[in-house]
């Protein structure tokens, strides 16, 4: 039983790596996912291929258009996503993410830090799991594809 | 054709009712829906009647799951979902509610200010109509439901 | 908003009359459904529509697929399950609906006693609340159409 | 054609270890998955990886919605779902587990002894195989795959 | 709650006039649906409005095409579908429209005499109710929408 | 039985004029929805209502997707669409609205003159009807919903 | 592209295996699923494995229902459904099939004689192709594969 | 991650081998399927396989029935469907692959010059990205699998 999990969310901080090398650690059978995480690329890429904007609208529109191509194959591809909320910004698009997501049936596992909480409750509460950590959201696949918990292990 | 409308997000000031006077205004057959906008109520609705929680986490859970039967019914039925981003505040419950709405396929039209604009690209780039206010909303629901535009009212 | 409900599960006692008459007094627009609770006629509706049955397990099996189209509409037509376990019996057709409707998208309320807690864990995992009395889903449905609480009443 | 089979329910008994042996040496080409067996583990998972909770209600529900995720999985890869009814406690999960497979479209197989037989007849109706032993089931699968009868084999 | 029925298959027989007097007399809420009815304008509606054909294959194309839009708008809405095969001819339609039905989740009434048994174990076996008589239908779905059994009204 | 019926395609001569008015003669109980027929208003309702663009693709993208709210909310509630390919102009949104309806299961009825026939295959092969005149198509609905031929009338 | 294609009907000639070798010897990319094809073992599978039945319509029922599990599965998997009807019987579960191919969108081969034709024009015309012999559906998955007509193979 | 891509629309020019050509040369994973290109296989094949017809219409029909199992089986499969729209001819039936694809959910990528762009303005607001050479398409491909951009390779 491969496990496809999509990544979505914060891309300032190594968790993405996180996650992955402690899966590779333990062994497991994952198939991960994720978004560009190559800030400018991700900003920039429409234009890059498409042409240039003079509106700022338009040269975000067609980045955000093109990167959801990647998106939603992610998404559609996916067991289980994982969105990570960082402490900064305004990181609508994970919420986004999220919601697409829920609606899709996939099983959502959400990541934040405690201060978070209430802001994101309506998130929370459509998740299967609500962790603060990368190490958490291991043991996490560590127990649904093996059964088995940290202390055993 | 009655158009049925979400109207999702911030619930600070009156857009919803400056959304739903224009259109009563204008004689549009529109059937709006929404979230519970008394902000105390939406907080505590879960304690209130499900009995009360030591946890905060808890406490909001049973709330935000509540809500969400509100929320379902409303975007299972909308044909449009409005969604709302104010000024102030995370506001990840609106970016969740688009999400939805938009793996759901339900047609999106998003109203925020032009400074989050870079924020919300995900967000616009599945919307069909991005505006910045009221007015434009009834226009667009005008337009829909008439083929009428303003200056030819 | 009408709010079509299906109110699955135990037939001993008076709930389902309980919340029908709990929100007819608070003047809701709901629109109730549920299985045929006449326990004779539900056992023998098959055999006395189409004929004996020498084996119980096919006079049995004719009733419950006669029923499953009741079930089956009922369910359909749901934005919100009501499922109550009572104190007694095996009730596995109630956490056999219980599933058919959490796959059905349908927002789930479960109603059971305290003891049946941990038997029903995962029944409630899914649900969007988790009730014990009639009078708490009257006020949950009174709060999902309009916004009030039990004590703003 | 690889059959996919998820075994659900009962987890005091080795009849899952039967089906699996007993379609190993009949040199089947089926892919098992089922939940956790672990009793304990899958009773305290949610709060061993995210936490302890001081209520029992939030104890189980921690460890309910984990072992969500893969029920999900292994619900939504299967072509047949099996669910065996076992002498012994409520069992509403594997009822449950019944609901969403049949909701689903997936195929049902129910394995239970006789004298569960009226109290699952909801069950059994939306089955398309109703058996007791494990046997019956490596039997099933056997033509399943390759037509071939018990006596022919 | 209105039940949708669409009554498909033979058309040599007033099956369908008894089965809606049936109910008009038991007072039932019931819409009912059905295929065209007069032989002569099913077979040759396409050419009659779509111009003539040379070759049979094409003028009955052309007819079981526009007989489509019918067939496909009674299933769509249908809850219920009841199936009849009379005593002679293919009737392949019939079997096909039952086909339909299931794949849709519709709920499947069957109706043929004992000799077809056999012959018809397919059908029968998606169905959830297999009878004889329109009485029997009628009597099905008097129970469906009231609850209530033959000897009891 | 009601019929909603979405009229696509050309808007330069008044062929849904026709079709309606001859329902209406004929008395039927038919629900039509098409696009916003005014070429002005549909060109340039995005800038009229959310600002003027300097690019043309801009300029008509955002009046596209605004139009493509209606368009999907036709489709979504229609049980026929008729997709009329006039004699000029390349009319691929019609094409493009054909292939839509075919996807969503929509009952196809596609009306265009004979030089285009070999053009519209593709089309024609997904269609339940194919016709050249209004009058065809009023026909067509009129069987459908009557059971009765022109010259029977 | 490995095509899927499951070969339904009937069951008393050869063929499917003339269409298996005819594939084989032009070296296509096919795999072929169908319906246990042993007539005796199909009657009687149910009772051989879960018992005997006193009644017929029983027997069989437990063997159509054995058996619908390798044809849903074999439907579910497939991107072409072929279905033939022979000579002689009633062969209702080919239409059967036939019906829940068309409504599950799967792309339907119908294979008959000319004299079949007026019986069968429903289900040809919901096929994208009807063809006589088992070396013109080995041509149609030629062209499909490869794009190859018969001469210029 | 494999990509699967369809390539539909113009046949007359290589911009598919270029496409190909191009990921293959950056290394992509990427699975490419297509129509038929040799337009007079594609016109023909209905009666070079299934007989002559003396009727254009149903010469045509035929074969675009053939070919629709090949274009089913592509877009299903396909994560991403490129369309491209040529200089000359109608092009209907790349306008309604585009409308299948945009309704099954699939990623859009639309390719053709500039004097097109108003006509195809509905096509491109459904897009996720519209270019004009094939190697454009190549660097969104590029993108999407490995989020580097042109000037980064």
């Amino acid at each position: 039983m491969t496990l496809s999990v999509y990544l979505s969310g914060e891309i300032h901080t190594n968790w993405r790596e996180e996650i992955m090398e402690g899966c590779r650690a333990a062994g497991l059978d994952v198939a991960f996912t994720g978004p560009v995480t190559d800030h400018a690329a991700s900003d920039d890429c429409g234009v890059a291929i498409m042409g240039a904007e003079a509106d700022k609208f338009w040269h975000d529109h067609k980045s955000a258009k093109l990167n959801a191509i990647r998106t939603r194959k992610g998404l559609a591809d996916a067991d289980i996503v994982v969105v990570r909320f960082g402490e900064k910004y305004k990181q609508w698009n994970a919420a986004f993410d999220a919601g697409q997501a829920a609606a899709l049936g996939r099983s959502l596992i959400v990541m934040h830090c405690l201060e978070h909480q209430h802001a994101l409750k309506e998130v929370d509460a459509a998740a299967l799991a609500v962790v603060e950590t990368a190490q958490q959201v291991v043991q996490c696949l560590t127990y649904v594809q093996r059964g088995t918990l940290p202390s055993t292990e």
